[in-house]
């Protein structure tokens, strides 16, 4: 799980491993046109950068690419029984297809790896819709690499599986629940745009709406102050060396709630930027029906 | 404001003021009927239990009837500028109307009573709303008294103006958002329940469904343990007594922001009991969408 044993007290965005010039975040550069009229180039010398790809893993300097990580392979109980929770539909696609979509849409986003159930079964059907997606997204001038990784028995393992299934040029990470399939692009691409602006961790929140009390069985022990609490959503996004480390770190018998929950126990520091009310996690029947009404509002 | 001066130290529910015969929470018998073919009953001794009136308090042994007292005065600014936050439609209707109707179709609710906009105007409109209710109460055998008072600067103040305005044979009394338009009957009656059953002070309680961060500007500073956690919902129920006394002790200038929490700072317990996803506030445009979505689903 550790792709990174870089220094832990590095702070900010990780260091560029290439300090030559960089191509900055947006889409790399084609390294070389074979329809160019331009002479051969030799086989042997390396591009400046890897052209992206689902075939190898680039051979050269990395490149800046941006990959989110989607855990799918949760079962969802609280939908009570059924598909694994990624897989329910909503408006007529499964919730994973409606996150992955706003995915391939997010400008930014160059890579998507997703934590299947972890089921051969479970991985064909996120081919499968992935297969359904790819149409869609090649017309619409998508062109985010798409992977499947079998998931784990948590969230926690299913994203530190699908980090090690990462291209190399991919420097910063987002990791995204499949039950917040309604999380607008914009959300996605202010996430990354705070990690290219120099945070290394990165969490969308929100104020929290109701009264909180603290409670012992169904006992109130106090009322908590609010103003210093905020809901977290996701996408969250890190740079990878950060995310790597963090998860390398992790205890597997302690999982915690989120991404970020590893970098604080690292005791570096989590940045927030405002969230979305409509990356809402869908968690029970009712958010179905609030999912659905949002869906309905779109269209 | 204080309307009882008893033990503060008095746990449970309110002691019996007449230890005879309870009529309990069902609806008070009529004390006379005019019609009877009875002798008529001679004008001075009082009627073992006064009939519900809205014109005159009962002079006679005060029964248990249920008030649901409903802050109605805010200004709802994150709705955006327009009416009051309770006067804002969905489907058609005000805030405010749906939960009166939730009300009144509550078979334990007696008494109604609203702390309108404080304005002549948001009194007069409440007094509206009311009245285009009344047909609908009566053709579905609803009975519950409604009263209007000029609501307050803060909830608070509202609420505490809505006590001093209750009949005296109110011994449990409700507090309940009119923001939270879509609540269920069964959370109402849920919560009268509770109170009939020893509990001076109750709360409709949620789990806390994100992770939770606690913040400094935009700096996370601790992921909170949400298991011990509680999103709290209205209507909250008491003792007239209890509620009485906690209010008769706040401090104006620092409101709490629930009536709870005026119970806590007493060092009196709170109960919880399970909430309702339905029950949830009505304060964003976005949370329009979705009551919008649950009255569909109802319909």
């Amino acid at each position: 799980m550790s792709m990174s044993t870089a220094d832990p007290d590095l702070p900010g965005p990780a260091a560029d491993p290439d300090p030559g010039p960089d191509p900055g975040p947006g889409p790399a550069p084609v390294a070389a046109d074979p329809g160019s009229t331009a002479a051969p180039a030799p086989p042997e010398p390396a591009p400046a950068v890897a052209a992206p790809t689902t075939t190898a893993p680039p051979t050269t300097a990395p490149t800046h690419r941006v990959a989110v990580v989607v855990p799918a392979a949760g079962r969802g109980e609280r939908l009570g029984p059924g598909a694994p929770k990624a897989l329910r539909e909503l408006g007529g696609l499964p919730l994973l297809a409606h996150a992955v979509h706003t995915l391939l849409a997010a400008p930014s986003v160059d890579v998507i790896v997703i934590a299947a159930p972890p089921s051969p079964e479970g991985v064909a059907e996120v081919h499968r819709l992935l297969s359904g997606l790819a149409d869609l997204a090649e017309a619409a001038g998508h062109r985010a690499d798409t992977r499947v990784v079998p998931g784990g028995a948590t969230r926690q393992e299913s994203v530190a599986l699908a980090l090690a299934a990462l291209p190399e040029d991919c420097t910063t990470v987002l990791v995204h629940d499949a039950a917040r399939a309604l999380t607008p692009v914009d959300l996605v691409e202010a996430v990354i745009g705070a990690v290219h602006g120099g945070a290394a961790a990165v969490i969308p929140v929100l104020p929290v709406a109701d009264t909180v009390k603290a409670v012992e069985g169904d006992l109130v022990t106090a009322t908590v102050d609010r103003s210093g609490l905020r809901a977290v959503q996701t996408p969250q996004g890190f740079t990878r060396e950060l995310l790597a480390k963090a998860h390398a770190a992790a205890d597997p018998a302690a999982p915690a709630t989120d991404d970020a929950g590893l970098v604080e126990a690292l005791g570096l520091p989590v940045r927030t930027v405002p969230g979305h009310a409509e990356a809402f996690k869908i968690t029970t029947p009712f958010d179905l029906v609030l999912a659905e009404a949002v869906l309905r509002r779109r269209r």
